[in-house]
């Protein structure tokens, strides 16, 4: 063989080491523990983040309608998960910022769980209403579970989260159902069912701890809450009446129940149609507050070191974030970022907080202890905003 | 230029782009959230592990002493710094499982944490007494505190934890006082100290919402809580005589105190030189209980869901551990998984939980609502276990 004929043969041999050594993906090697997304809504896309240096690393598209999307991540929080309005279910890694699996599962769909053993998705659909489980490795479906309520029809499902025990809560928005369904053998789900949960369950939250999962009602002032360990003792309503009289506002926006309402015993949560944050304690579901706010909550979320409580609003007092001192209930803060105030995301010990600022085209970051704006970001439209810390708490 | 020049130019820039990317550790591209390390005290070495399929991934050695070694982990979850007994602090970086920085920082040394923001590092000394705060980049020394106390003496440094507001706060093993650090601008850090903190401090913790900051006492049955909502408040001394006038026994390995001691309004507590842990309400500091139980308890950690505390015991009783039922107070289960139980880490969510085995040189994995073991690993007299989820809660 001639020396040319070597050096080709090296050359080659070279070429598809460095073509495999690429199509690994090895130029984004780093930590994913920073790592996040924020949900461009109208382009069907996201924006990967890192929280450490506040800066948005890439963007990725083809994840179809947005609108109320929400995302979990894999337990090593390389994965995001994205549930799409449209029924989509995608598989995005962070690292390599691609959409690396992909599937319809629905016609109408309003968000999802990841299993706390990180092995499963649940997914809960308005059409056909119910649930789908997915495995996290392969996106197949280990199980379609219609939530076919007492009444005969299929109701949509709404405020789906995961809890201890292998377990997904979820409710039955037309026919006021919560349900509990353990997947530990996914080939022998165990599903436990309770009617009278209330007028149109609408959302719903799991605490910190996996114990309660609350479910808001739209249809009438009060909430119902759901011992998780002791479910024999069936459901309790909560907070009945906290509209005390006062005629219910049109609705503008429905509020968001998310997992960081509890601060110690308090749990804060939006008054549907009031101006309020209403507040009881754990141990007994009394009402210790009713803190009136500057319009109708849309999400109140518990700074991580419980000191303050983050509230924004719906249309057209969007544009206005208020701060809720734990210690006093009392609001301490108000300001004014921009138009089109969709979401907000702390970091996992609370130093700082995202805002998306949907008609404003950005986000931005703000330190909680003084205030100050330390970031502005380009997004198109953004809506929620999800970090990857996430994979380390129930019910969110 | 010959075609065989261009050929060689080209072999030369392949082979020294292939360089730069296997330089770069690209074969490891892996999320970070479910990494983890177990120490191996003996030969100075910590094994890299992912709790999603419970393996070990490899080995990282040359720590130095390694004997009551801690870590904690960057933000992002890429790297762990490693607190060795011989003043020893290495930058670990768990993707390509090589020590990226080391430096001896003092002669004798207990540990230490990681600020709010990740950008800190502060380290326990007993020699010389006091706290080094160190840059998370570059383990640059960024501040030397000496633990300078009323009396005039240098004391021992121990229970140092992150707490809000970039804060770290710890305890004078042999002035009985407690300080306060702020180091938000770490060029004009603030100190407040307490004194009359109680006799020999040993050990402390700080609750997952960074709210209260406990010190255990190895000269006095009691502890001593700081409200860091309201320093201004001064200490309160706790569970004072909690022995009830039982003789103390020899105390054969100090109980630990950890950041998993919280569950809802309750904080478990091993005592030292008794057969028990105690149990005290967060909300007025009052004994709820004293839950007798196998030997001296070393560490009592709560399960993240709040439902179980482990516990573990000092020699000659360390073959064993019990799991108390929270709802009830009560031991439902006693094992003896082997000798030597140093530690156990829960995952994240909680339905997982490793032990090290040090005298079995293993470390093992249960599930923790059967009990079943899942997985036995070989380690060299494991010791301490420690996950990278650990990053983004408070006290850890």
């Amino acid at each position: 063989m001639s020396v040319t004929g070597k050096k080709w043969r090296m050359i080659t041999w070279m070429a598809t080491l460095l073509a495999m050594v690429l199509l690994s993906g090895c130029t984004t090697l780093r930590g994913t523990g920073d790592l996040g997304l924020v949900v461009e809504r109208a382009s069907g896309s996201v924006q990967v983040l890192e929280n450490s240096h506040n800066t948005l690393l890439g963007s990725v598209t083809g994840l179809g309608d947005l609108s109320h999307a929400t995302a979990v991540f894999s337990r090593d929080g390389r994965y995001a998960f994205v549930f799409g309005r449209d029924g989509g279910l995608s598989k995005v890694d962070l690292l390599t910022m691609q959409v690396v699996n992909r599937v319809i599962q629905a016609g109408n769909s309003i968000g999802g769980a990841i299993s706390q053993d990180g092995r499963l998705l649940a997914v809960a659909n308005y059409t056909p209403g119910g649930v789908r489980i997915f495995d996290t490795e392969t996106l197949q479906m280990k199980l379609d579970l219609p939530a076919l309520a007492a009444d005969g029809k299929l109701s949509k499902v709404v405020g789906l989260e995961d809890a201890p025990g292998q377990s997904f809560v979820f409710s039955l928005f037309d026919a006021g159902e919560i349900w509990l369904l353990d997947v530990r053998d996914i080939n022998q789900p165990k599903v436990q069912k309770w009617t009278q949960a209330g007028l149109q369950p609408y959302d719903g939250l799991v605490t910190p701890d996996g114990r309660y999962y609350l479910a808001g009602l739209f249809g009438e002032d009060g909430m119902t809450v759901l011992d998780l360990w002791h479910p024999e003792k069936g459901l309790r309503r909560i907070l009945q009446g906290y509209g005390r009289g006062e005629a219910k506002l049109p609705v503008y926006k429905m509020p968001h129940l998310e997992g960081w309402a509890v601060a110690g015993n308090l749990v804060f949560l939006p008054a549907v149609g009031h101006h309020a944050v209403l507040v009881a304690d754990l141990q007994n579901w009394q009402e210790v507050a009713h803190i009136p706010v500057h319009s109708q909550p849309v999400f109140a979320m518990v700074r991580p070191d419980n000191r303050q409580v983050w509230v924004n609003f719906a249309f057209p007092d969007n544009d206005t974030l208020q701060v809720i001192d734990i210690p006093t209930l009392k609001v301490i803060k108000a300001f004014r970022p921009g138009k089109g105030i969709m979401h907000m995301e702390f970091t996992a010990k609370g130093e700082e907080v995202w805002i998306s600022l949907r008609d404003e085209d950005r986000v931005e970051v703000y330190r909680t202890d003084t205030f100050e704006r330390v970031a502005a970001l380009p997004a198109s439209a953004p809506s929620g905003i999800f970090f990857a810390s996430r994979a380390h708490r129930m019910g969110l």
